[in-house]
């Protein structure tokens, strides 16, 4: 079953539209170009959002964090890029990107987005997802 | 002592109604289908809830999601239709359901159902539940 | 030195009245009976409180807890009597107490209960607790 | 893609039978029935071997795996007899396979099967896997 | 279903007595009575065996750890008791046994018991099992 | 280099008074006596504070610490003492002292105390402390 | 490539100054020296900030780091001084720098500063941040 | 600073060839493409070797395994072929290559290959390694 | 129930002499003064052996390191005559003990001492120890 | 109390020549320079041996590790001239060293060396050690 990268994002419709709940996808597989360089960097993603009429569609999730491994971006683009197309795509409630890239230069950095629809709120709910999970590095152990 | 698998959750009367508490159950043994290709998911279900007037009967719970397993249902759907035969049986003050479903796609996915009773409201203990505990996925470690 | 189980909690007088302060009391070594078996069940509890005039006395407490070794209880009643028969004692501002029961049925359960004196409120200090310690059940790994 | 389960291992064919190499599988997924009560059973099984002329192949594995879902075994038969399979099918010359059950009357079992071909050793390599990584069961924690 | 302690340990038939293989299980719930003071002891006990012609029955062995509940036994003593027992119901071609005993004095005991069958031996599948898992004790902390 | 134990602190002068900032001291090394059996306890203290003018001074501090060796004291007691102390000596605008006591009578005791100056808040930056590190008691592990 | 120690930061513009965004650095390779001895001081450093016009450049940042290798300073005014200089250069929205020193004296310490811009405010996003990583110090384990 | 990948490995001089040492390679960015889909596949590889006359050089191994980014290869081989590539360019007196494949059908798998050179031993210096560090997988946790 | 620190260790006989079986105590608390500056020192120790005649008895090990509070002692030499004391006392057919002393000038240091009957063996059982556990240390982290 | 850094490494008197015993001491504060780029690199060594008639002084160690602060010099070499400085002065029975070198390029780099003096052995006690603790690099989390 070959498929093809693509920059394609897919939903289904949301089982639940009435009530408030959260999803947390886990995206460890994910490396795109320093623009610099053009040697590859890579980053571990984690993804936590409430929907609202639509969820992202797991393959074509996928697919399109493929769709990068081509192209460069710096950090603090990459990230902030992808989260504005999880957010066209799927107008969330609420939704939360945080990116954790490897090591450059003895550095560890993370970049964290956040988005929320406006006039919603759930502040009981989110407080459900606690701080988010930066990079903890402990070079030299 | 046979038994068999059972979509009748049972309960028991409250010993301490007058009292907000909170009982929290770990529930680590679940499998269901896929719909798309009918193979098993598994996942590690966590429940927190405070009782209003009933509790959940452990062995009934536990054959209850027994009851699943030759069933099929999307991560999404399923987790809220759980919480939702829970909150039918206990009209509990606060229930919480995380599901924790296993990778597919290099992907893992939780999904977090919380409920209130309309009118009821406990910050101060609610607190104590902290942020639910969503999986940490360390592929290729 | 031998000594008797006990159900006559003590206490000692609160060497410092004038503050609100915390005391955390680490309690692994807990064993009652099944009320519907007979067998025996297991709990590690844990007690915080901020003491108004009284503290209670290690001692007692550890002979307190002995004294429930021959007595059948459920979970929920069992972990609420103890709370109960601790803020009688002690009249404490706060008290939060945790049982963390043993599997049974391949489900882990946890009780907690929380009291605050009427009238009183420190919302800061209270703040230093953090959310409740609940167990994490990892089977088969 | 709808697929079926089913009791036939498959393999490919090595790639370098002139080596000995360590293949390490970690297979979370397992479910089969209690033979006394009918019940689910849960197991996290662990495999590693190193292979003559045969690996297996892992959509067949996780299909194999999927065929005792409604079967009954003891842990002890049950993971002999999954490793017997194996080893029928890879003739390797040498295979690990540990099973991890969940918990049952408060006791967590593992089983640990090893096999090695007649004839055939390799101490060094061998020595590259270290002790099988049975449970850590931590009630009441 | 009640039940009863009962120092009566049963076995079933080895399902492969023909291959040396491994169990592991892991006994959390004990308790008995200092010998001195009365007061109650606990322990966390580990067993590893290699079955002969018997594997021990999970729900007697649950039922004879129970029968040491009202009876006093130094550490020391206790846990060669305990392995004694197995021995003599097995007659097993190994066994290990490791008593974890909780903090008295500010000072954690455990004590480790083997046994090999004479004229046995396997140390290939021995080295599987690892070194015991003492206590890690950290107060303060 | 010999010193003495001594029971004065010393200060040196904040060298930001202007901001509010946080210093975190991890003392491990402490140790006064039981006042009702002369014996030795032991204790790791953790305290954050934000100065306002002073400092205080790290080596008079261990000495300072020292100074307990040979005097007896409660944990409850003792923990508000050398809380007054600092903040005598500080006047701090935040002081937290958590005292974690080893572990007597199978159970741990933590004692907290805080302190805020009158008039002064920071809601913002307390918030970085968290909660504090309470003892986790793990016996028979 | 040589480069040179350089007191000069750096900045690129901000990809998305539309939006509040949390950057996150680990800096775990920083040293200078004691002002009283003159010998080596460690620490590990850990920034947190939302970026308005700009970002800081991370080999500039590097760079500065190392510009501290042969000058003096107390950990509580370097720690200052640090933040100082990057508030200075980036006029961001929010920082927070948290310094963890070595061991000095058996005593860890760590300093936290923390820097919000006049008028803004995102508490929702401060959230994310969670508590500082203060230092947890185990000696003697 | 751009560059290249280069299926060019390179070598400097070892600089102690009097004395069999040990030399440990964290590598974990790797991904190659899979030969049935075309997706990508990700691994984390862990080096370990005594050199003889040439250690490998950091940034042509770096660029070296960037070269892999659009070769399709199966784990098993893609491993043993790294492997070889680096013994032709080493002539290592021992070489471990541990790679840690990221989860594929709920199942990861990991290879290791183990090179000695004819002739030489050095079992005590081979101890010091240790076990390899296989994978650990979780999932739901 | 005062006592005294007391150089006197103290035994009783090995309730099971016929049988090698290993006995491990966790001492985590030691303090003696530094014999160069006469400040306090602290050190964990960890003890394991395996009897011949007599076991050392828990409250006089108690008081017996108890008895070397007011002693200066290198780290080296105290570890050492503890080992020492203790071999005089039991003729033990084995035993270990290791110092974990408390950071000093940035360095912690580990001690550790070994001893054999002549003429006895039991590498077998001496397997079961493991490597010793010696400090690992992580400053600034 | 200033000092300065020296290449000279100091030694005091074995107090216990006639039992081989273990010295374990960690070394987190290393810093040098790239002999490339002359930017600074770090590392933390991790230093265990077996003393024939001398001990390494620990105040000197420290200042010797200090004398590298603006000396340049590959990982491999580095470490290897540092342990060879340590077998000179101390020829030692037995010595180990080693060296965990922060991330570069995405890669971390760790050395050990080992040193045995001629005719001397006691693999009872070198198994004490354990393999060395090498690096586990987890970037990305
Ligand atoms: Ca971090
Ligand atoms: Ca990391
Ligand atoms: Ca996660
Ligand atoms: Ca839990
Ligand atoms: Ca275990
Ligand atoms: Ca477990
Ligand atoms: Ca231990
Ligand atoms: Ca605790
Ligand atoms: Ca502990
Ligand atoms: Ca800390
Ligand atoms: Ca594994
Ligand atoms: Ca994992
Ligand atoms: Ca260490
Ligand atoms: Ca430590
Ligand atoms: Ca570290
Ligand atoms: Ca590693």
């Amino acid at each position: 079953m070959p498929s093809q990268p693509s920059r394609e994002l897919q939903h289904f419709a949301n089982p639940h539209p009435g009530r408030d709940f959260l999803i947390h996808m886990d995206l460890p597989e994910f490396t795109c170009l320093c623009p610099l360089t053009g040697q590859p960097d890579f980053a571990h993603f984690l993804l936590d959002y409430i929907p609202d009429e639509r969820c992202v569609e797991l393959k074509a999730l996928k697919v399109y964090l493929w769709s990068f491994r081509d192209e460069g971006g710096f950090h603090e683009a990459m990230t902030n890029r992808i989260a504005d197309d999880l957010i066209r795509l799927l107008s969330p409630r609420y939704l939360r990107l945080l990116g954790r890239w490897y090591v450059r230069g003895g550095i560890s950095t993370d970049v964290l987005v956040e988005h929320r629809a406006p006039g919603w709120d759930n502040a009981a709910l989110l407080q459900q997802l606690g701080p988010a999970s930066f990079t903890r590095h402990q070079p030299g152990y």
